[in-house]
């Protein structure tokens, strides 16, 4: 089913009323932005955009400071969106001022370029050039529909014409199409917002040219997109790519970029993806290793690229409603997005553990055989701090993920606490999703259908509608019913502790199991069960049907799950002609999500089944 | 119990008469031997210790190829033992000219150091000059045992005076002790053959001084040998070292040698070997890693060390007849050793696989990440080439781990088709161990007391004495009777299939099992159970009850075991919610020792366990 009238609805509709994402957004707002503001002024990236830096002072700008500011900003857009804020205004304002005061005579902006090599503009393709400009038109097009203050979109609007100009008339620039991709997605919201053809044929100008002349697989530039067929090199500029093709589907109705991104889509979800919704597999260029090639305890999973999945799923819900996209998205967002921030909204993973031995962390290879392995802790700021700004703006605008619709039906994809005004109707849901499947409706205003996304994970469920039990079948991952003005709905996806289990060719994963609750992976961390010795807790087994009882004060306010499993009762030795006996064991889980947050630990996502 | 005067039987006094290792030893003599030589030969190996190499000339003499050929010598002595042989000898005797020509006034031999830096000779600790010297005593000694031809001896009798004087008297090398131990446990040998209690002084100096002034972990200089409780570094070194050790413990009654040896065994055998008996985890230094990290894909697993492990347990069975030591020694004899050498006895393993995902092999990391795998297939010759004739010459003299005795008691040790002379006494051995665990024993001459291992693996036996079926207690891993001229023995070690387990401290084996049948371990190959998709052997199931018949004709001459184990039937995703249905599937094992026998194939020693 594809049908061309679907469309996002945004933040600018819907108000997000409590539950676990509306604590997110009040502690980014509160915290996270303020801290990363503050990492980022100790480090000079708005000294930088700022034009305050000089030959000589420490903290030279770099090629891609211009970018996490950019995603700082349009977080910032968002929060005022929704309520506008003199703090955030002042400094966004006071970017734009130094951004119309020294761009170029013709409209550029690159607070690297031009200061530090101007007569370079637009002549190193891996320079991510292209990229801030796409993060700084983002944050104009956020910017300008939160405040109505159009200079900051006008400023970018005179860059992207020069860009236009400099590749798509002259091609006077020494590269075809950008070697980080970024600016492609920009482009097509630019276009969403301004309704400038231009801008859409800029963005399918660069997707066209991809892989045409330049022959580049780390930049997905080794075949034109459409003959792509499986996501390779560096996962976050796939992805955002893939988020421009389906995007770009969506506008110009061409189903070969429909079915290129479809074939990608699921060469990822099926083949290259972690448990936790990670990818992205190896450090060794950021990028996707080969089907089931999902080692964990190297496992690279950049907070970023993860959330470029996410990203990536979202346009293809609009694009077509199938479960598989929002289920997707959904497993990113509460596992392998959320890990990349502490639970106090200080620090980040740039990238995310699938599993860690401490061991590795500290063995002393040598630089020939070093092997990586993600850092045990989250911190505050990192030179590459792309992944903060990321989070931080993907929070404020969660919602995005919320609703599609297209007239006459309205696609539930994420469960959020909210009130959203969507074609003439209202829609308030409660509930305390994910710990929780239980999710209100109240439905006000024009007659709709309101479809609702039954998750993969999800076995059972029950619906009533008005006090009347329906019994309603999924289809392409939904169920769907007749809304009419003072509805009152009631989902209720049971949420049992589930065992998931991965093919075989799963090296790391093969004959383990990974423990989930509705959306929520879990994990084990040595601190809850082996503290003494953390190597232990690959030996835990556990039943799947035994009972499962949700501790909320061993993490506040975050639900860890106890059982009863076994371990053997080893003695110390590394082989054993006998196995020791099976002895039973308390055991802790803990979200994906909050793991880390209580020092260095050894962690599993995967771990055994007892009477396999 | 410790024995003054308990010693080792050597070949000397045993012939084997049929089963496994006359096959074997056959082979050697017959292909391997030669197939050595002339790769030897090819690669300048013999022309350099023959010192026809001139500058200019390819193969330029190399600081270890002096080792690589007296291991050879070694081998081609032993044979000569047994049945002397013209052609053997005559190369032998053209070396030991070329020694007595060339050698310098004062007696030093080295090919290497004499064409290529003769100033430089005793100056670099790290240039297996000594090591040289020590492989060469040990097969002038064979040589002399076997012919009676003393020159060879008293060529290397010269040359260890000077260095007798250089290092103990003089001090006048730029190093005090061995960079690359081995001439502690030749000079051992040196003594026991010649009484000269000078070649043991030397020994025990060299044992006493290492780590005294010198100050390398690498090495086993980290710290004076008493002291030493952890085996680190090198692994072959650290147990050549460790011969020594036992060997002086053994010489001069010291107890404190004694203790130091069992303490650095049992953290090995206890902590730091592969089921195979495989030492040396990593690549990175040939070395030991730490307690429990046992990693398979990336195994190092010299041939070498897994050997020197098997010959430093044969020592401490000399020590003290404890069960332990000979297991051990069969562990690695019947898998990680045997494993070094091709079926058709012509090509070898240096580094011995413990797991293999032909995958890891083929990554392009790149060179920052170049993750160690070893080669999954046998060459005939390699650079660093000590393995293959350290394999030839154990296997010519591998009886010489079967028996110990002190006059009184006779201890066997290793269960060897064999007539053997020992005390007055003679016992022949009949037996198809290591296939079948039935061993028949016939004994005449002076009355003794024979004591026969129960392996650790064992876990039933039968005995019967002249038709009387006994019931023995195994005391220290072994059963003691008193024997008499005529007597008739059986033992049946009863030989079902076992699972081994591993500790969970062991991350890649926690929650498998791995299949052993008496002293074989088996491994499941790619090429017998998943041709199609290699990696599908992570995830058979087996049964440890099960019915496991022997098959002879999958492998010639090697029991191949067949079973009904399970797999699940998976779709091709790399993720399930709902694990799919288990399978029944027929599945082969094969002994470890005869893996990567028929083309390169993925390969996994540990398994798992269905209705665990």
């Amino acid at each position: 089913m594809s049908n061309d009238k679907i469309h996002a609805v945004t933040l600018k509709d819907i108000d997000v009323t409590g539950g676990f994402w509306a604590e997110k957004m009040a502690l980014v707002r509160e915290i996270s932005m303020w801290n990363v503001y503050k990492r980022f002024s100790d480090t000079g990236r708005f000294d930088a955009i700022l034009f305050k830096w000089k030959d000589g002072m420490p903290n030279k700008p770099h090629i891609f400071w211009d970018s996490d500011v950019a995603k700082w900003m349009e977080a910032a857009a968002y929060y005022c969106l929704k309520q506008r804020d003199p703090k955030f205004e002042e400094i966004i304002d006071s970017i734009v001022d130094s951004i119309e005061a020294n761009r170029m005579a013709d409209g550029y902006f690159n607070s690297y370029y031009e200061v530090i090599e101007p007569q370079n503009r637009f002549t190193k393709r891996g320079n991510h050039e292209l990229y801030c400009a796409g993060h700084l038109i983002e944050a104009a097009v956020a910017y300008d529909e939160a405040t109505g203050k159009h200079k900051f979109l006008e400023l970018m609007i005179d860059y992207v014409n020069l860009i236009y100009k400099v590749f798509m008339v002259d091609q006077s620039a020494a590269f075809r199409t950008p070697g980080h991709e970024e600016i492609e997605l920009a482009l097509v919201k630019l276009y969403r917002h301004t309704g400038e053809k231009r801008f859409l044929d800029l963005a399918l100008f660069f997707v066209n040219e991809r892989g045409v002349t330049e022959n580049e697989l780390y930049n997905q530039a080794h075949v034109p997109v459409r003959e792509q067929t499986t996501a390779v090199g560096h996962s976050v500029r796939a992805c955002y790519l893939y988020c421009a093709i389906a995007d770009l589907a969506k506008e110009t109705d061409d189903e070969s970029l429909k079915k290129a991104a479809e074939t990608l889509f699921n060469n990822i979800v099926e083949r290259r993806m972690y448990v936790t919704g990670a990818i992205g597999q190896t450090c060794v260029g950021e990028a996707f290793m080969g089907d089931f090639d999902l080692p964990n305890l190297t496992a690279y999973a950049e907070t970023c690229a993860n959330l470029s999945l996410a990203l990536f799923a979202r346009r293809l819900s609009v694009l077509e409603p199938k479960g598989v996209y929002a289920d997707t998205a959904e497993r990113v967002l509460y596992n392998s997005f959320l890990s990349g921030m502490s639970l106090d909204g200080r620090s980040f993973f740039y990238s995310n553990m699938q599993e860690k031995d401490l061991r590795d962390s500290r063995r002393s290879y040598n630089d020939r055989h070093r092997v990586f392995c993600p850092a045990p802790q989250r911190v505050e700021v990192f030179s590459c701090s792309c992944c903060p700004p990321n989070v931080v703006r993907t929070i404020a605008s969660v919602v995005d993920f919320q609703y599609t619709t297209d007239g006459e039906t309205i696609w539930c994809h994420q469960y959020i606490c909210s009130k959203a005004a969507i074609d003439g109707s209202g829609i308030e849901m409660r509930t305390e999703y994910p710990y929780e499947g239980r999710i209100a409706v109240s439905f006000t205003g024009t007659a709709k259908k309101l479809a609702l996304r039954i998750p993969g994970w999800c076995q059972s469920f029950s619906f009533v509608q008005n006090g009347d039990v329906k019994t309603l079948i999924p289809k392409d991952g939904y169920v769907t019913v007749a809304v009419n003005d003072g509805d009152e709905l009631y989902l209720d996806l049971h949420m049992p502790v589930r065992f998931v289990e991965a093919d075989p060719r799963v090296w790391d994963d093969a004959g383990r199991v990974c423990v989930t609750r509705g959306p929520l992976v879990y994990c084990i961390e040595a601190v809850d069960n082996a503290a003494d010795d953390p190597l232990l807790i690959r030996d835990i087994r556990l039943v799947e049907s035994s009972d499962y009882k949700v501790l909320w004060n061993v993490i506040p306010d975050v639900p860890v799950l106890e059982t009863e499993g076994y371990v053997r009762n080893w003695s110390g030795k590394a082989l054993y002609d006998i196995a020791a006996p099976l002895e039973k064991k308390t055991v802790r889980l803990i979200p994906y999500f909050a793991m880390a947050n209580r020092g260095e630990s050894d962690m599993v996502l995967w771990t055994l089944r007892a009477n396999a």
